[in-house]
């Protein structure tokens, strides 16, 4: 499976880093877990599983010890993110950020705490609480999802294997099972250059319907409008997007770039549909902020707003980080069967390649 | 342990219900699973146990099926409440209100979602997925909080008791470790009658410096400056606050009432410190709405803003329910000792009685 | 000028109602004052004159008497919009909407005020007082800006001047003077059917970067990057958008429809920049809402959530209608010159017919 | 007329400054201009005139050019307040805030536009508009609001004439014609030290139900439940409260000490009406930011939120000097009678304090 440059196209106007993932955001680390179990008729409870863990590490530290400034913004509600009312409140985030399917958000968050209480055995003794930033998308057309498959140590193993580096896309951990534009959605990433700066994003795509897909501008929906269609209709879906960059923000800022990824996810044709759970979690590895503060005031640095291009650079870093982290995950998932033999299959690369180059 | 009333004092204008609390509100229930065992040092996840939840149900029937229509309200975000993200976008609760221990609310989530599949099988395979709402206090103090004692049994434990009728108050359920203005904290309950509508208030306190205790607009708290302190401070606190009511409202209405529990909370004295997490949670019982309308334009009834004399009537009620609850939860709480001997000391009921009387 | 569909393109999934304009919900009126004067130099408070007034009425009697069920969404918040707390508070709309220049929106929400009075003159007296709603955009490149020529009286002929019918774009009221992707912007309008229900939006453009420029997918900015560019660039921008529909729908629902203008926003290529205020008001003309009440209770409809198609066909037609008035104010914007000979050309619409029907 | 620590009392738990008013936080002004002609019949447009302006100066150099770190906050958005989305966007104000009566807020916007345009003769030329920040109570029963008696001299010279020192409190400026708690109203201003820092408020009062008027704990609103009452009620009220400090905070910090604004209001008995417009506007003189900053990266301070003791110390100094503010608001408003006979009457200090030592 390609990714999109691999069409031969040059989405965008800035350039991407290294990887064209998250993971171009210095000491950004994702992981996954892909649970890919049985066939057959849906069993609640047995299977099939189509499932997984995607976890996001702002930096490889400990999270709780140099928390990263943060913001969150809900684009739609209809979902089940944990986390978000401390986020907003204090501006940081103190644990990785971990995606998964609708109904292990709770399982999730308990994991996290585990893996947080492990490396900071005081929490909750002698210091505060953690809060546990957690996404997810309803991956129940394809997964056993009441059968919960996703358990702690699939959350822990992502956390651990978390690497830099190129990122797996496709159907692999919080992606296994969704879909996207009535296609198999997955995991996709991207990334942006602007300046000095390098802003990414990652993307768990299950959104979306067929006729509105465009694909840099092309109405790629509408030309498989009876093709490659499920049997039956998926459902409505949802997006968590995660952005990382290296610019010195503060959670203010963070807020204003995080609402850039609806432009972002517009340009892919979506209308955030009334079903959709979408979600947007943005964090800086700039100046991270100690638990333990070591006096009552302390210095940070960051871009003021009136400095108009750099913001600007990073608004579009995130307009096309977003697209590009969508369409990569369209392209790079491929055809899976799930549970009652629901199939959803992969958006077909050559054709698409044709469809982008006609224009 | 007295209520607040039986200190032969009379607060506020308006008359509460039967019960004085919640379950005033008709058809809403209330049940409390106790977590009581061990004793001395903090052996984490082992003991000791000092925690518990308290389930708040809006209506008797299937939740799910038929929804409530409710607000959510953060006051101060420092904490983790779960579900708040849909309760906005649809202004609907569709599963019982559940408090617990903070770090209690992933797995609380995961039992509360539990409960739901089995009473709708279909959720996740035939219809979308459901959006547990949770919230949490620091029971750390007293508790074992890393032992998250807090299993799936006692949550649907709480669910399955809650009844109409009295609610019992202090070191019960989600109360059962708490602190308030340095005393021992816990579930307190009142009710106000305004029209023919009425509106209930449950609270789980855990927070407050001891200086800011103001009760009826005595300053208790001084009086009790250097005495039955804990020996060392239970750190920041949090409280969680349910409003239920029969009056029709729309979501953005309730979001109105929701904003007034802070009018109540500030008149025992708190300030919703930094450490806070205080949120608030609020339903209306008149016109829930079904899961699966019947037709694509439904009718509903509800007061309009532009009857003032209701509105104020109902915000007077919250402001009122709201500090009566809290009064409630401390007068009711009795002295515990928990993990590292530490020990949480009951309010004084008659020396409270006759600072009140003074006045 | 020609609109977008009369470049032989038919934009979108859904049909336009008879004018393809905001007032084709039935009721809704919309009235520009135009003023154009002088040439030259600038001479701050004398001109050049490049500015005007555009009203919109939700309805054609008393709106202060009859309000409707209103929503505000700020999707940047680098903007001077007025009345919006209310709104938010309340739900409702009692004036017209009136759009001007930044600068005059104090002296518009006065001219508001005034006009409300004559026609309610127990405003403020033995009644409430009335909020304005009153948006704006930055039309100094080409206007003084400076001089606030907008007078009261410009405001009152643009309300009594209202009228339903087609709406007039490009150059005109609060469009005279605006920018938009380098070229000449101004008012545009669109509307959507779906289902029994008309969703209508009007867009005072003033907005974007040349090279983001995107009509139905195509790069026509990148097309004319070098060509037609203003001798200096016009600073950031603004979009103020107004969305009506007769669709019955709480103040809740309104504001999910008012998030989705971003995405039709985004189809034309912003990026929300960050010195652009970009603010939408929404509006329903079912079941309006009498300032004095019969009773305490009232009976309303609306469309339940749940009814996933009916929703979801009015997020569409939102997306379609506000990306389809931008670029239909794009196309009907006459090349202006203003003050100290300031220019902005007229996108070429032939060149466009040409790269539309290309792909 | 006695301000409240000149009856015997010392209110709180933290010391004011030197002057107990906001003018404590170094830099900051306030001016008033205060109206007052005319008696007798309303006669709309011609009076009598019983308003005025109250313009804070957060420092006296200029705001455009060197903005302050500032945050809103809306309690209850039933007011016109202007100048929010900006703040709220961008974290920073750049006028005077100018607090006036609700019909006279888009002329005022009107006049501080002017005033920033003199001292700035660049706004919209060269660079970008510029935000007023207004606020305003109706006065509706005294005053002839209808006529807008506040004109562009008054603001000017309210700004103009701003001074250091003892900030002048009862009937004058903004609170020439308020009512609070069925009292004359006016305005008032108190400070707190906390640490290092200051933390001042100023209060434009004009809400209040007289049932609930609590003093220091005393219900003194009870005590006056059947004297001095206005002839007919003056209707739902409102309340502006301006918060300034010179600690080193962010704009998201600044959010949360102005949400506890709310918390000094319930202390004095409010239940934030339905029909009051209740606002909050907070600033720090700490790091102004330059409008044109000299670099891309700018070096700031702050209190770090882990400094639990140095945070809850500010929110008490809130919390503290919003009650006192009230209060003095509240004694030293003298007995005002205006349009049509209606007459406010002082709150009788004598008794209060009678009232606040019989405790």
């Amino acid at each position: 499976m390609p990714r999109l440059r691999e069409l031969g196209v040059t989405p965008g106007l800035l350039s991407p880093g290294s990887h064209n993932a998250i993971t171009d955001v210095p000491g950004v680390r994702v992981g996954h877990t892909t649970l890919i179990t049985g066939e057959g008729p849906l069993l609640p409870g047995e299977g099939p599983v189509r499932t997984g863990v995607t976890a996001i590490l702002p930096h490889g530290g400990n999270l709780f010890a140099q928390k990263v400034v943060a913001a969150v913004q809900t684009l739609n509600g209809y979902g089940k993110a944990a986390g978000f009312e401390q986020v907003r409140e204090l501006g940081v985030i103190e644990t990785p950020i971990v995606l998964t399917n609708t109904l292990n958000v709770g399982s999730t968050v308990d994991a996290v705490i585990s893996a947080m209480l492990r490396a900071n055995p005081e929490i909750g003794i002698t210091t505060s609480t953690v809060n546990a930033v957690v996404g997810e998308c309803n991956d129940g057309f394809l997964n056993d999802i009441q059968g919960r498959h996703v358990r702690a140590k699939h959350v822990w193993h992502s956390i651990e294997r978390a690497a830099a580096g190129p990122v797996t896309e496709g159907n692999v951990g919080a992606g296994t099972g969704t879909s996207c534009f009535g296609f198999k959605g997955g995991i996709g990433s991207a990334s942006r250059q602007t300046g000095k700066y390098t802003v990414g994003a990652l993307a768990q795509t299950n959104f979306g319907s067929r006729p509105h897909l465009t694909m840099l501008g092309v109405p790629v929906g509408q030309h498989f409008a009876d093709r490659l269609l499920p049997a039956s209709p998926p459902g409505p879906g949802s997006i968590m997007i995660v952005l990382g960059t290296d610019a010195p923000l503060s959670s203010r800022q963070l807020g204003r770039l995080a609402r850039r990824a609806a432009f972002g996810l517009a340009r892919t044709g979506s209308i955030s549909s009334n079903g959709s759970g979408d979600f947007v979690v943005a964090f800086t590895t700039a100046h991270p902020r100690p638990h333990s503060p070591a006096g009552t005031v302390e210095p940070v640095t960051r871009i003021p707003d009136e400095a108009h291009a750099v913001i600007d650079g990073l608004f579009l870093a995130v307009v096309e980080a977003v697209e590009e982290a969508i369409l990569n995950a369209l392209l790079m998932a491929d055809t899976m069967t799930g549970r009652d033999g629901n199939t959803l299959y992969a958006l077909p690369a050559e054709e698409v390649r044709r469809l982008l180059h006609r224009g």
